[in-house]
């Protein structure tokens, strides 16, 4: 194989990744932190690997065969985490190389569970730097999902392919769109953090809490998340910001050049917000007759939280933890269903349920009338062959490496809530956990070493979509 | 749709139904226990049914339609836990009917769960009823397995009608073949009871407990299981027989007539014994490294316990649950493997791990090679068209039922562990669950009216292969 074109393209990324260190940089010179010192050094060295990878590996064609993708999907994730691990490891913090690791991983997957305790007085430097890696995240997850995964095929993404190539060939493809995608990208960010400030929230936190949002990561700079403000208007921002992370980006470009209708008529959107208002209504109901929420308390602190989760951003305005079991078990399967493909969110994402739910509904009437012929539509057109295929196998391995992560959590001694909730809350790129360990309220830092790397590669794994990373453990993928 | 053949079928049933109560009724009178009444009207009342059915259905042309078996199928296995619940509600026990008809469900479905506290000293007819019904959920399983569900193409087992009547057009069909496996069943039977008479049991207990063995089922006749022997012996025995019942009864029915081959290289059973060896010694290691088992003692809690769940048999040796968390979690996954297809175990099955392996493994080639074609095998030929996507439908399908169960009984009050593993236990006809409320050394009395019926329903959609009892909830199957 022929790794020039993935070094160079990892290059590329890592002098991405120095150069997104001005910001720290210069936000702790402002403050007086020291830690600008930090920054500055892993700036000139991520800066010079970034840069050898470029020089030694330019000047080659640039035609990525499919093992190159997949090779350079998973390659260049993991990489980038190694390098943006370095100013948290450095920092004043005194973080421990694991949870730097852990930090850095959780932040570029957007997952947003955190092993620092005291955010609040944390240098604004390390702050910036967290929101910097899920804002990176973020983009990167859609361009990625609108570019190599459909390209490779991964678990029914080929249903994008389709909807891109061949409806919108005059459509400029990755160059041009990643532009496009990225102003839209940072307008919504901007919308937000001023928003956000409107409420009341300082400019820096506005601005943290907004490349947070929209990246649906979930890292707060206060400990205590959204409860630290309690604010209804906020929440109500927040909510918003995190829905639209949550939905597919190319339809906001095609609302952008015109075209409106589909943001409101795509079936995918449709399932995510009634899956949202759907489990708001019940938790709501619930909290009413099991908790005496007033109305309006109810509906704020469910929509709040499961939007929260579904979309895998991670926010807390309050310990859902102690509403009682019935909660809890929701939101541990809230925490899978995942936002929509093309998004910022992880999880196993509303197309595959829409195809899942096709192939069983196709496959009942199969089985009440053997010889009649039904096929399984997504979008009001017909499912590309191989799609559902694909999208089981999908289904199928995301619970087996739910299976595993889970098993090892229990193997290195976490309990039998924690672990279940890691495996979910890593895989799916959530954040918090559940229980009394990794719940809510609390943070990932009293787990084990052992833990942290299990749920860093879980967390990878699940931001990958699963099959770039397993299909390197295949002896095929390594012989001709 | 014409009722009448599924009434007529259902009124066969439960007058074999009423025949076996002569039964307990003999033990009964036997013992000298007033008990005997109550099965002498339950077997009155149920014949004096099933022979309503009968004579008023009679005559007609036995030839069912798609829809008429699915009814069938999910209505014949109500109405006989419905009727085998009598005796246990109006016996000495005074259980509520709640209690009656769970434990009446969870013998008919080979589960095990049980709401009797103190075995030790219940009716002798009690005790001999429950392992009948065991016994004969396992014949009703297996011969529904060879073919109702495969007609039906339930969950791919239409990989097993094609294998019947395809390469062995020769042999009889249901009737002649349901007479066969009767014979090998009470063989079976027989054989391990005298087994277990030979390492010290009493009689009656060995009879009771081949029956509730051979068919998976973990009744015991008393309150600590297996505990109550503590002899290698018993336990061996009981592993020996636990796997055969967790084999295809149709493997043996050819090694009776002459062919033992497929006995040793069917892919499926070969897989199951993988799965039962490797268990086994993983937690070997464990029990060796962390608790300081010695090597004897350890491969003998683990391979009892691994087979036990495994195979959905649900007896015990001891409270695993103080293993501590690792073995709770291999058991809470172990539970739902489930043993072959046409065996008396339960699960998510043997044969549909190989289908989706295959699948995923094509799967994972396919996108390697886009080019490429590659066909999924089972059991050496390529897997008939239409498996696949069944297999994945009917996995897809179990976790989302175990997902609905959990929640729904979180909702009703259980706690986190004991509402997972419930809702494992029940879907997968295991037995004993986790933690402290329904772990292996506790029963089900304790929990509420409403758990009881959401676990007998989990069992009897456990025991169905979901399909048949689903479908019925389809607007499709009742419009024309």
């Amino acid at each position: 194989m022929d790794f020039r074109p993935i070094l160079l393209i990892t290059g590329i990324l890592l002098a991405t990744l120095s150069v997104s260190m001005i910001f720290p940089l210069l936000v702790d010179i402002f403050y007086g932190n020291s830690d600008w010192k930090v920054f500055f050094l892993c700036m000139i060295w991520t800066g010079f690997f970034g840069g050898v990878l470029i020089l030694t590996n330019m000047g080659h064609r640039f035609n990525l065969s499919v093992r190159q993708a997949f090779l350079l999907t998973s390659s260049s994730w993991l990489t980038i985490a190694f390098f943006a691990a370095f100013p948290l490891w450095l920092s004043e913090l005194n973080l421990s190389f694991t949870d730097a690791f852990f930090e850095s991983m959780s932040g570029i997957t957007t997952t947003g569970s955190t092993v620092i305790v005291g955010l609040n007085h944390a240098p604004p430097g390390i702050l910036l730097w967290r929101a910097i890696l899920q804002w990176l995240g973020g983009i990167g997850i859609i361009l990625m999902a609108m570019s190599v995964l459909p390209f490779l095929k991964v678990g029914g993404m080929q249903l994008f392919e389709t909807e891109l190539s061949e409806k919108e060939k005059a459509m400029p493809r990755l160059a041009s769109m990643a532009s496009s995608i990225g102003i839209i990208y940072v307008f919504i960010t901007l919308a937000c953090a001023i928003l956000y400030q409107m409420t009341g929230m300082q400019p820096f936190d506005a601005i943290a809490h907004a490349m947070t949002t929209v990246s649906t990561g979930g890292f707060s700079t206060f400990d205590e998340s959204f409860s630290h403000y309690h604010d209804p208007w906020t929440e109500i921002v927040c909510i918003i910001f995190m829905i639209m992370g949550g939905i597919p980006f190319v339809l906001y470009l095609k609302a952008v050049a015109g075209n409106t209708k589909p943001l409101f008529t795509d079936s995918q959107v449709r399932w995510f917000l009634s899956i949202l208002i759907t489990a708001t209504l019940v938790l709501s109901f619930f909290l009413i007759s099991h908790h005496q929420f007033t109305l309006g308390e109810a509906i704020r602190r469910s929509a709040f939280n499961v939007v929260s989760l579904v979309t895998g951003t991670g926010f807390i305005n309050g310990d859902y933890n102690s509403w009682g079991v019935f909660p809890v078990s929701v939101f541990f399967f809230l925490m899978v269903v995942g936002g929509c493909a093309g998004s910022t969110s992880c999880g196993i994402k509303i197309f595959r349920f829409q195809v899942l739910y096709e192939v069983v509904k196709v496959q009942l009437n199969q089985l009440l009338y053997p010889n009649g012929v039904f096929i399984p539509h997504y979008n009001r057109k017909p499912m590309p062959s191989g799609v559902s295929i694909s999208v089981m196998s999908f289904f199928f391995l995301y619970a087996l490496s739910f299976t595993v992560i889970a098993m090892l959590l229990s193997l290195v001694g976490l309990d039998f809530i924690t672990a279940m909730a890691g495996a979910a809350t890593s895989i799916s790129n959530v954040g918090p956990g559940l229980g009394d360990v990794i719940g809510p309220v609390e943070s990932f830092q009293t787990l084990n070493d052992a833990a942290k790397w299990i749920l860093s590669a879980g967390m990878l794994l699940g931001r990958l979509e699963l099959f770039p990373l397993l299909i390197l453990f295949t002896p095929a993928f390594w012989t001709k």
